[in-house]
């Protein structure tokens, strides 16, 4: 049954050869590796709005300024990334380069940093996707976990099956989410232009009391939100058409330009229609309603933002499985994440990330606002790391042109700090998770790596010198009857061992001096012991008996107990037999040095 | 942690030779057998009277008479169990005495029926004692459910500690029970007598009109819900001083004048104080409160009550353990509940019956008043059916005197049936599922019955001519590279048998090449040979190979799969290796005819 549902769900299992990769054309690998960075254009702007608008409507304007700084940083750190393609064509996440260039232990700062920000991608992402639904469709506001929740289940199942990343399908979401915002964008200035429509809206440049520094700077971060996923391309050259690094350059900067373009552009539509944030109408859609109306466009605008959202998280998909896959591979992570499923996919990975964003969903109520600055730090800690790494590795190799590159990693890098401590400084009742989440994730990688050496320790042998030897064997058999089963395990005792004793657990006289007499008429060849059980138990008198075995024996060769088990035809006949065997498997398993052979016996009535 | 709690709640274990029997005087008897029966009057009368109240106050005058043929019923029933005392001085109860004489199957269905009304005796005596409570304080009764729990929380701890039915302490709170209520009805009487008080009662004699013949008999068979528990005197002789028999029959006749003068008192005070039932409030209290006010009398009758219908409830957690371990032995229950525990008692039973009222108590809210026609119909088909197997043995056996006591046991007979009828006819609504779970528990008996029956002729040998032999023995061992587990595995695969194979599943080419090379370099001794499993299972490549060997030994023979398992030093450990031992374990024990020995390997770091 639970495997037919598997089947329905996920398909049949794939052979292994069947894993194959597809290489992306530049515009495929755009709109494929893009969605995480694009879709950010529904939350940005209105992160930083949120922040200006705690001082009152009249501090919008500082949006056009806050969002240009934006556009800057996005500059640079395309110019950041583009020299990390060039220098790690097999793919150059932060976890590689900072491994690479830095050592391990900060590899594993960006690693765990990454994997958290994985989780908080999907959480955030089929989140904000929730409120692009619900701010067409106001009365489904009281589903948005059903909805979060349907969608990350429907993600899962896509991810099991193997939907790649590759699929085309997967592309025309992008493309349609450009293209109408483009529109918007173009339309809604034009008509803002043409002096179409004049609402209400802050005065550019005035002065606003209450303005800080500190506000700015918030605002800023909070716009830095709208950068995250831009590392994606600089992860997946290796599936780039050739001249692979020259194709993931060029389409890195393509999409820092449609990026750029789109976010500065929804800002000035935000700005200039005298939008501000109210509750449950996210700016996109208010936006979309002030330029178009609630027509058709407001609701294709809608629709294309929900499914960008929900692709941005299926990115996630992709990379967490693969992120804990390479630190599976270099033992800080359980082996269970190497393991591939039916599918081929990384499935543990992929259930896990399901399980703990669905759980964060809950959690959080279907509100992920909150989440936002935590998940911007989470991508700003790798981006900071693996700009040091460049910095470490420019330094070290010194290849022609060196120090230009330096220098503008040293920029990007410093720039990256520079937000990464304004998040801390400005966000700290938001972001202050990380202090806990960060170092715990660190010291279970390397517990777990602790873990795995020793084991490795332990198991080595010398190949040359150490072989296998021949021991003795002593058999134990535990009886409680003179049966067809008991019959058989001594059969199969004897054709392994001659040293076999029959044991017999006895709880009143009656039944011993019973057993003794039987014992003897049946003459099997098998000596029995017969114990006495004062409190009625079978495995404690039984680990007695072995420990005597075990002393004469002095440690030398093997002891083996034989408990057969029945195997009932109907699961629930399995009631009607005591389960003795498993709790003498179980006991004498955790507790004694002894090999445990259990004789299926299959009732066939 | 969860040992330490078991020890704390229940004690620590005793050894068999504890049990041991105290056996009983007849005012010690009394007290300890008959809290069941006595503990009815605290809601017969109450039954009695709502069926009344539904056509009218002027129709209470009818509990008077209606009482007066409940007590020639009782009067019949002593009568009748006085014989069964006689005839079976080993504790007679109605599944042994039909069994005996009526055979098996009608032994099953009074068993059935009993061991139904032993789970509902927990529930109703509970809920009583409950009602007793929040009569008194009305502010527990939205904790009606967590009362009830709790005493049968009590209970079962109490059981499992094995507080025996002997206990004196049980004793006492049946001896104050019955000084209250006999004070009680003294007193309230005298009062009504020299017309201290004159409340409106119904017209003695009085015409009603709706007063139907099926009224009344539904009056009547509702108040015969003061004769449960009137069995269990007969079921306890072994218990008694010698002459147990004479003792025991002495006993059951003052049970059953003491209890026939409660539940005539208590009838009768409520008639003349003009009571008539209320939601929340009990008969008893009303009446002990229109006698002796809200003083202390009152609070201690309504704690006596609570405390006799507590005990009420212990008699069945020692009742339906009994019954069960009576009719595992028969081979009609699953072999657990003939299992005692660590302080003696069947554990199995004591929970079982716990979880099943418990779990009635909250299905039913804590209301169980509908479960009383359902508990007093539950002792009338036993008593029927026991009165039936009476007859049978008089007129099977003849002893001196046999006709007078066939006709007693005859009239009881009939009296019980027609009683049995009655409620089917007047309380349908309310019994129904009895023709659902009787009939289920019949069938259970009988299913569990022919499971056993086949698996013991499966398992059955001659001794005589049946002696094991020996076979040969395959081994084979799943290894995953070289290292010491695997060493050891061989070194005791050698140590048993000289036809080894080692069986590498690879799931690519370089890996399968990297392990020959490998296994040749170290030359153990043992073949190798490598399957490649295309789907990345292991188990089903494995169990392919098992059924290749199998062909050619073609049945001679066994064949044993050895698996190493690690055995973690801290259970959290288990996460980082992949529970690959324990998968192929439950997929080859489930599916081939193989023994699988379990080579634990501790890790100690």
């Amino acid at each position: 049954m639970l495997l037919r549902l598997k089947r329905f769900l996920i398909g049949k299992p794939m052979k292994s050869q069947e894993l194959g990769e597809e290489k992306l054309s530049k515009l495929k690998a755009l709109a494929i590796l893009s969605s995480d960075a694009l879709s950010s254009v529904a939350y940005g702007t209105e992160q930083m709005l949120i922040v200006l608008f705690t001082v009152g409507f009249a501090a919008m304007w500082y949006s056009i300024p806050i969002s240009i700084a934006v556009l800057a940083l996005l500059a640079i750190l395309v110019l950041s990334y583009r020299q990390t393609i060039f220098s790690y064509p097999s793919g150059g996440g932060a976890y590689i380069v900072a491994k690479d260039n830095l050592g391990i232990r900060t590899g594993l700062v960006a690693g765990g940093s990454l994997l958290i920000d994985y989780i908080l991608t999907v959480a955030v992402s089929t989140s904000s996707a929730t409120d692009a639904v619900t701010s067409a469709f106001p009365e489904l506001q009281r589903y948005r976990i059903v909805i979060a929740l349907v969608m990350i289940f429907f993600l899962t199942i896509m991810n099991l099956r193997g939907i790649t990343e590759s699929a085309s399908v997967l592309a025309y979401p992008v493309y349609l989410f450009v293209v109408v915002i483009v529109l918007m964008i173009v339309i809604g200035l034009f008509r803002v232009a043409t002096g179409d429509i004049q609402p209400i809206r802050a005065d550019f440049g005035g002065q606003v009391s209450g303005v800080s520094l500190f506000l700015l700077l918030k605002a800023f971060s909070s716009g830095c939100s709208a950068l995250t996923g831009v590392e994606a391309v600089s992860n997946a050259i290796p599936s780039f058409k050739a001249p692979a690094e020259k194709n993931a350059a060029s389409t890195l900067a393509l999409m820092g330009i449609i990026l750029g373009f789109m976010f500065l552009g929804v800002s000035m539509l935000a700005y200039f229609y005298g939008i501000s944030p109210i509750k449950d109408v996210t700016i996109m859609s208010q936006t979309a309603e002030a330029i178009f109306g609630r027509g058709i466009a407001y609701f294709v605008i809608q629709g294309a933002t929900a499914l960008i959202l929900f692709l941005a998280a299926n990115t996630a998909y992709a990379a967490f499985p693969l992120l804990a896959f390479m630190l599976t591979k270099d033992k800080f992570m359980p082996h269970a994440f190497m393991i591939r499923g039916d599918r081929l996919g990384f499935s543990n990975g992929i259930i896990i990330l399901a399980v703990l964003a669905g759980g964060l969903a809950v959690v959080s109520n279907g509100y992920t606002e909150n989440l936002i600055p935590l998940y911007a730090l989470g991508v700003f800690i790798p981006f900071t790391i693996s700009q040091l790494g460049m910095i470490r590795r420019w330094y070290r190799l010194k290849p022609q042109g060196w120090l230009i590159r330096l220098i503008i990693n040293c920029i990007g890098m410093l720039t990256t700090l520079s937000i990464t401590l304004i998040f801390l400084i400005t966000k700290f009742n938001q972001v202050w998770m990380v202090f806990i989440f960060l170092p715990l994730v660190y010291m279970l990688f390397q517990k777990i790596h602790r873990h795995y050496m020793v084991v490795a320790d332990q198991l080595r042998i010398d190949v040359e010198s150490e072989k296998p030897e021949v021991k003795g064997n002593t058999i134990i058999i535990p009886v409680a009857g003179i049966t067809r089963v008991v019959m058989n395990t001594i059969s199969y005792a004897k054709s392994m061992s001659s040293d076999i004793v029959a044991v017999y657990i006895g709880f009143d006289d009656e039944d011993i001096e019973k057993m003794e007499k039987k014992w003897a008429e049946w003459d099997c060849g098998v000596r029995l012991i017969v114990l006495r059980s004062r409190y009625r138990s079978i495995t404690r008198p039984l680990a007695k008996f072995i420990e005597t075995v075990e002393w004469k024996k002095s440690g030398a060769g093997h002891i083996t107990i034989l408990i057969p088990q029945f195997i009932t035809k109907h699961w629930w006949q399995n009631i009607l037999h005591n389960q003795t065997s498993l709790l003498i498997r179980a006991y004498l398993f955790k507790n004694k040095n002894v090999t445990i052979s259990t004789l299926p016996y299959h009732l066939n009535k």
